[in-house]
């Protein structure tokens, strides 16, 4: 069981994750690599639904409580890994995922609101412990996230209309948890080139497929 | 702060939570006691879109993976003890409540899926450690409740359609809660004349207002 290889992507909106995701996905397909791309929240039908309480439920449902908005990512990430994530790693699919436990860390983390240990405990609950072999993060300035948020244009939603503040306040915890598991973390500067990104990344990823 | 009173009410479906909880509730405001009524899962507008989810999501979601479900109740409980509860308790309000931690450790004990001690822990992270003053267990033959469910008729939601061997099971790890904690919980026969049950509820709720 478990022959497939998990991959993950963070990194603030507007890092370039979605680009890089599908850049990586079409790579490993033209290798003749079966892969699931997928993303938290949202992979699961359940997961749509939570997602469109976290993102979208705005004033009708009233200021979310920090613990419930927690536990409701939580709530998302266990039936995606259950139905989705572990099913495909057991089939030896390829799994390349937009946010995972990180994003969670580094947001909760941010809000300054609650312990990030116990964020960490209930995520982990959550997966059942599951871990990516490599997480690549797309480390963005706060002008140049900013920037790529307003070129995408469309409505904000609740988390990009956060402040800026808080937006600097996650990069510096994805690159306190980068900095904690250097083994796991690929960091890179999202405002290099997308190619010279997707070189980078393919190579990492060609160590991995080599073990 | 906190000086109102939390009082739960517990047990099976059809057990007589409902009914019980208006008698009781009824009665405080008539002694001049502002009361709050109010349910798990359902309590807020975020708690109402869990609980569609929960209760009614069905097919179209596929299986919803335990787990997930603890971590939506847990949702449910952080958001309703954050914006409705605690505040009420503040004001020196009577919260009477169907349902809250012990009906999840019951239907998850029961369910023997999850360990119920983790269970336990998410929940009072999410409530903060908030437990009733009194918890009422109406105690339920599988029999009974199954008569009072097919008497109210309308359409079986998912819980009420598993199966008597699970609300069996259900029925003991309340009654295993309560052996556990015989100062915080009234266990009463079910099956009992409705007003003798409510002369018991008063007699100790009495009491607890007295100190």
């Amino acid at each position: 069981m478990m022959d497939g290889l998990f991959i993950t992507l963070e990194g603030g909106d507007g890092a370039g994750k979605t680009t890089q995701a599908e850049m990586l996905a079409s790579w490993l397909e033209a290798r003749g690599l079966e892969t699931l791309r997928t993303r938290e929240p949202g992979g699961t039908p359940l997961g749509s639904a939570v997602r469109g309480i976290l993102l979208h439920g705005g004033d009708e449902l009233g200021a979310v409580d920090p613990r419930a908005e927690a536990l409701l990512y939580a709530a998302d990430r266990a039936q995606h890994i259950a139905q989705l994530v572990r099913p495909a790693l057991d089939r030896g699919i390829v799994v390349v995922q937009d946010r995972y436990i990180d994003s969670s860390l580094a947001y909760q983390g941010a809000g300054r609101v609650l312990d990030t240990s116990d964020v960490r405990r209930i995520s982990e609950w959550a997966s059942g412990g599951l871990w990516p072999a490599l997480t690549i993060l797309l480390d963005a300035s706060p002008e140049l996230a900013a920037e790529r948020r307003a070129a995408r244009g469309g409505t904000a939603d609740r988390l990009e209309a956060e402040a800026a503040a808080f937006h600097a306040a996650v990069r510096n915890g994805f690159l306190d948890l980068a900095a904690a598991e250097p083994g796991r973390f690929l960091v890179l500067d999202a405002s290099r080139p997308v190619d010279e990104l997707h070189c980078e990344i393919i190579t990492r990823v060609e160590e991995l497929l080599a073990r």
